[in-house]
């Protein structure tokens, strides 16, 4: 893990005469009706992480939910369609509204329809921030591979090995057989920065390669991707170089859960304690480099 | 209890390679308006029992209450009647539900109504998973006791003594005098595993027989059962045997109330407490293993 | 302090073969628009206080925020109108309640109105449970003392100086110069038991008199006079003797504020934080009996 | 910090027979929507603060979800206009309400509109009680500074650089360059208490300045300033002198701060924590005067 460490990038800086613009700002779109704690769980990962504000954008009905979870960020009502999921005329909101932020989170819990198909393509080939994308944003994509090239800035996917074998048009099996190999190829192919989860997860920009040394088991339950997603976000918007931003989010979330596992056990551990546990993975993170003489 | 740990199974594997599928999903059939609470106290129940995913299926005008009050847990609504109730029409929703899920927990909070007796009655017979019912769910069948024996797959029931009475045609009195005489024979009667809750809660196949030895009288408060019920089902799901996923789960949830009580009283003990401590109960277990060499 | 502790009831006992009817069932009947915090409160109190069974009684349109706050209760949607408030239509539902329950508690949050006026005496004189009254359920009946009287069971009533001036139609300033005398001949003349909450709480029957050791300057801040309504409900509800639930409630809900002081300061201690207390301070009480060689 | 120590004004003193109308009570009009947690934190902040009674009084949509966000305080419905932000028709509604309270804060999370400007005006010009006004409520004020010096009670106000450059007409950067010299002439000119926040947050009346010494990078996160406002309307409804109020709770805010990066790292820590941080503060505070001799 010294090893690991010396890799790993500075963090960013907190001057002390820093104010919140100083540290940037993410739009998360997020959630759909039954599937609205994906929203919670990136605003946490993305609060936790250090992002100066966040605004939470969401499906309009889910908006009074979202808002009363977390008082500390600003929530953003978009157009859905009957069943709570976003509708097409949400893209000119979104466009408007990321205007003002420094990063974009997008993907959690949208439900995969000719709607969200259309919005992630129009959102990967037209943001002008970087952008993490997860979940159902990357399945909303899979037959539409060439947007990727087409974007003006920054992405960093983050599949798990179903998701990434959906991208791929192969077997997750066949992902896990190799699995560097193919998060490299994409990257390469693509132009993205791959983060493809699971046991030693590896993060690329298609040359580079880091397989992380954090996390454990437990963190196989619904939501904790959510998290990481938020918190990739942050790291961007704090003006982190892409690569960067994925690997030390990677690396902060899995410790996040390998401290949540001390406390909570593995099967005891769930996907909201993560942001509860991000603080002290920053104060962790500190203090092993502290030892190390970093 | 070194002799009962010797009888408890072996906790559900964790291997390094683990992802959210490899823990199973739970369906939660719960809650009605007025105990949605119920809904909420399986679902934690089930996740901090580890399931990979949890899904709490609720009448309609609840799920946006459940959905606010947890963020790692999916919701879906279903159809209910004027009081906020499960209508009969749920059922094949859940019926297309469950063909994702790896095993069904129900009942607790349902209200017994025509709608809910045929509900139930269509659940036990039809579902393919196992399946833990609890609460009104049991007293939804309690003039259709045969459907138990046309289940396609296993049922484990966990009534509380004045439950069992009702079950079994008979005062609460009754199987108080005889607890292991009843369970044993209710479960060899019709098939199903029997979780006779109270002091010394008895669980039985019909053949083995287990006296749990944790849990304490705080924990007499409503809800407590809820919380059991989702910790079984996320232990079914987890692919344990019905048997041991019900001697597993009444262990670490007495386990939670015992560490509970601890810190908080047994009268200042309340159903919410439990999934929080079920993570160091979990850790406990671990502990009392190591202890007895285990 | 220990001539206090001697003096202190016993706290009810906690046999190992409990269940949840073995410690009572509280109806709570509180709350109006924009006073729903008192619901909450008072529900918090009673399931701390040990209750083996909650019910939080609101007005309609508030239930829904009250079924979300808390999962171990359950709630019971009552007539309301435009405002919010309890409907005088309220009685007959809350009447019917009450024949399953072992005690009430009422008045938090109601607003005084003609309908809650009149609920509150028909309230007194028809509800055959043990009967905690607070708040503007006090005020509300400042003009029918005459119904005390007719009372079927016991009643605890529980003002601050300025409800019982308004009772006692003599200002604040005057209870306060001869607190003891004020609230035993109110006690007296209307068959209730009295506490007259304030630096050193009275609680009396008229002719038992006890001043209250515990709780100090921080507790006074709204909301705390609602979790002591529902620790009182919930110990009359565990069938004490309602003079010895009435002091045991004062102390305890005392030494909650205390240990809450400690940790979090006289200043900075707000209401929602005693029922968190509420565990440990049965746990305080515990050790100093077992000091005093109890 | 000693010598600061030495500067700070006595915390207000808590008797032992205080009642909640001892401590105050404070009006916090603030939220639209997307943007209710800046009341929900500005609330946390005025309990945390030591308020006897919190109104929080936002656009009538948004009342249930503050109600359930916190049981200490009551909620107050005012009307709002199709986008969920403040009437001018809640003008009166807020005048009423203010005869009943010590002090008011306003502002946080308001939104910006023709009818916001005019009740700010008129908030400012009317409201009798001492007042602390901040985010866009300054901003609404920002072409009717003549309004200040109509106040008939003590206002404070407390920009970060960037409202202050549109308060005094100059970019941000002009404020940072010489933050006392502006902060000072704007007090001076306008007969407020300005508090200018950012690194070494100034307050000042025109002729006291005071620099704060408390506070990290890690407060430079969204929702940190409502905390703020909020205490500081906590201090003014104890009745401390508005200079007096506005130092303390300058300094408090910043300790609990320094107190939760500590447990949770600057990154880690976001606005919500503040307020749970601020019992901690009170007795710190009480522990650093203890060994200054004070």
């Amino acid at each position: 893990m010294p090893t690991f460490l010396d890799d790993l990038p500075p963090t960013p800086a907190r001057p002390p005469d820093s104010h919140k613009g100083t540290f940037g700002r993410v739009l998360i779109v997020a959630g759909s009706r039954g599937m609205s704690g994906a929203a919670c769980l990136s605003g946490l990962g993305a609060l936790r992480g250090g992002a100066g504000l966040v605004d939470v954008a969401t499906p309009a009905s889910l908006q009074p939910l979202i808002a009363s979870f977390e008082p500390s960020w600003l929530t953003f009502p978009l157009p859905e369609d009957a069943h709570g999921r976003l509708d097409g005329s949400a893209f000119s909101l979104i466009a408007d509204r990321w205007e003002s932020v420094s990063a974009v989170a997008m993907g959690p819990g949208w439900s995969v329809t000719d709607n969200t198909r259309s919005l992630a393509r129009l959102m990967i080939e037209q943001c002008p921030r970087p952008m993490v994308i997860d979940a159902d944003g990357l399945t909303a994509l899979v037959d539409q591979a060439d947007a990727w090239r087409k974007s003006p800035a920054a992405r960093v996917v983050t599949p798990h090995p179903g998701e990434f074998g959906r991208m791929r048009g192969v077997d997750a099996k066949v992902i896990q057989a190799d699995r560097v190999e193919h998060a490299t190829e994409f990257a390469r192919e693509h132009g993205v920065i791959v983060v493809l989860k699971g046991h030693g997860t590896v993060v690329t920009d298609g040359e580079r390669i880091v397989i992380n040394s954090t996390g454990n088991p437990g963190m196989a339950t619904g939501g904790t991707g959510d998290v990481l997603t938020g918190l990739t976000g942050a790291l961007l918007a704090q003006k982190m170089a892409p690569f960067d931003a994925a690997r030390l989010a990677v690396y902060l979330h899995g410790l996040a859960g390998d401290l949540a596992a001390k406390e909570l056990s593995q099967p005891g551990l769930i996907a909201s304690d993560l942001p509860s546990f991000l603080g002290p993975a920053w104060l962790k993170l500190q203090e092993l480099r502290g030892r190390a003489g970093g």
